[in-house]
């Protein structure tokens, strides 16, 4: 646990640290598992399993990815069978991001400092590669090598739908697109975004419990931890939109205000928001306290995500 | 079982009319089970739903519902749990055509007489409303509502996932794409309509015997039924879209010959068309074999498939 002469930020540095290294290592394992589970073909249909492989491999934070990963190994589930799961929230992440990058979307020509898949390849491509992506998610997670029980690899598909269909992410889109141009209250735009990106998030630190098999108690935890690690890293992505540069996002900045959207920095200002942004992070980090140290990288995870650069 | 003293066409023509009766009772209950499934909304997300709802509800001969309700049939599965396997595959196959008829797609203003769902809403919505329904038909199978056991469960789903996925439907469009304007062979043509098409019809007609725990043999016979009733479809498909006129199809007519793609009348004629599409009928009748009379409409789906004419 944290040693109690250590200073709050020489801990937040020394975690930090921690985490990189152990986020590095995780991702390198999940981007492993992506690859095995898309392997390049050479019929007809290349095009498509390159596509989703380009939209997939080789890039991101893997912050879903890792909160699957990490989460399941508070229960001592293996490497292996989390990695795929893992795998699987990563790519119906990425199916969101190559769909939302459409023309018809957001319109945006760049990913990570890369041409978005559209751009890449073709729009009717990028569509088809988004929706195999998808299938390819509840695929795995449907699987027998997941090691997992039916009712476990149920458990986790059922969460999984409710947390990335039109009660969850999707509709969270939808709701923010309507929201285009309107000044909308906190509370809407609050739940647009707990729809839209949260939902996805806190699946992600839920799953490792599912996985686990863990007690109501510790899932309805996790389950909290990542509902506020959710909201804290959206409230965290308003700010960068705002202060980082396109170089440091890797993408075009400030493109929020300019589609007339409403943000946490516009509704409680910039200092508003990471005060706000700050109380999430205490709030996860409380809803961790039965998992002692075993926690810490979660913890140092929910420091993370507000104080990130891109 | 048939009776003998009628002749082929006879035969033909008193099954047509009790398919026809058979698919209207059972269509509607598809229908009511898709509405209870999709209910409308009235928050910022009322548009997502709506387009779903416009997608899926009051259309199309249910095909795919239709095999799935029968085959449960065969095994007594009750009519309410099979409604709800059968909503879920109408629901993936409307997301397939909301999808495939967007302007980087086939560009297709018009299906079944109304408006494409980018015409009704706009490509955004549609975009966000094929994803949702793709989710929304996992959702469905993975629920307890669906009163089958977890093992039963993540059969449907993972069969249901390889009809759908890269390896199944999508790859078979994005093939279909890749071939556009290109002359393919009969075998190409073959593979490419067995995944585009094919895999959703022939896991439909699969999965009456997965919810009901059908023998290793009946499960081969009722998929090998699929399978062939699928391909004979698709032929049936490339004839219309020769023969029938816009009216009668509720989409323009001689779309594929204008887009280069490759047909089984381009590669058979017409006659050779019709042969092979006969043959088809007469092995998925074959397969029936075992399951006696309780399986007349399933024979009389196999001719309607090469005799409907939209």
């Amino acid at each position: 646990m944290t040693n109690p002469t250590h200073t709050l930020s020489s801990r937040v540095a020394e975690g930090g640290a921690l985490l990189k290294q152990d986020m590095a290592a995780r991702a390198a394992v999940i981007e492993s598992a992506i690859d095995h589970l898309l392997p390049p073909t050479t019929g007809g249909d290349a095009r498509l399993w390159d596509a989703m492989r380009y939209a997939t491999l080789g890039g991101g934070k893997r912050l879903r990815g890792y909160l699957a990963v990490t989460t399941a190994a508070l229960f001592d589930v293996s490497e292996t069978q989390a990695a795929r799961v893992a795998a699987s929230v990563e790519m119906l992440h990425a199916y969101s991001l190559v769909h939302d990058d459409l023309p018809a979307m957001d319109d945006d020509d760049m990913r990570r400092g890369q041409p978005s898949t559209h751009r890449k390849f073709d729009e009717a491509t990028a569509i088809l590669a988004g929706d195999a992506l998808q299938t390819k998610a509840f695929e795995i997670l449907a699987s027998n090598k997941t090691h997992a029980s039916a009712e476990v690899r149920i458990d986790l598909i059922a969460a999984f739908a409710d947390a990335s269909g039109a009660a969850g992410m999707v509709g969270g889109q939808m709701i923010d697109m309507e929201g285009e141009g309107r000044a909308l209250p906190l509370a809407e735009v609050s739940h647009l975004h707990a729809l839209k990106t949260g939902c996805l998030i806190r699946y992600s630190a839920e799953s490792g419990a599912i996985l686990g098999q863990a007690t109501p108690d510790q899932r309805a935890r996790l389950r909290s931890y990542g509902t506020a690690v959710g909201a804290a890293f959206q409230i965290a992505d308003d700010i960068l939109d705002t202060t980082a540069t396109a170089e440091e996002l890797g993408k075009t900045a400030g493109k929020d205000e300019a589609a007339g959207k409403s943000t946490f920095v516009a509704l409680l200002g910039i200092d508003g928001a990471r005060k706000e942004a700050a109380r999430l992070t205490e709030q996860a980090i409380a809803d961790l306290a039965p998992f002692g140290a075993r926690a810490d990288r979660l913890r140092d995870l929910a420091y993370y995500v507000i104080e990130r650069r891109n």
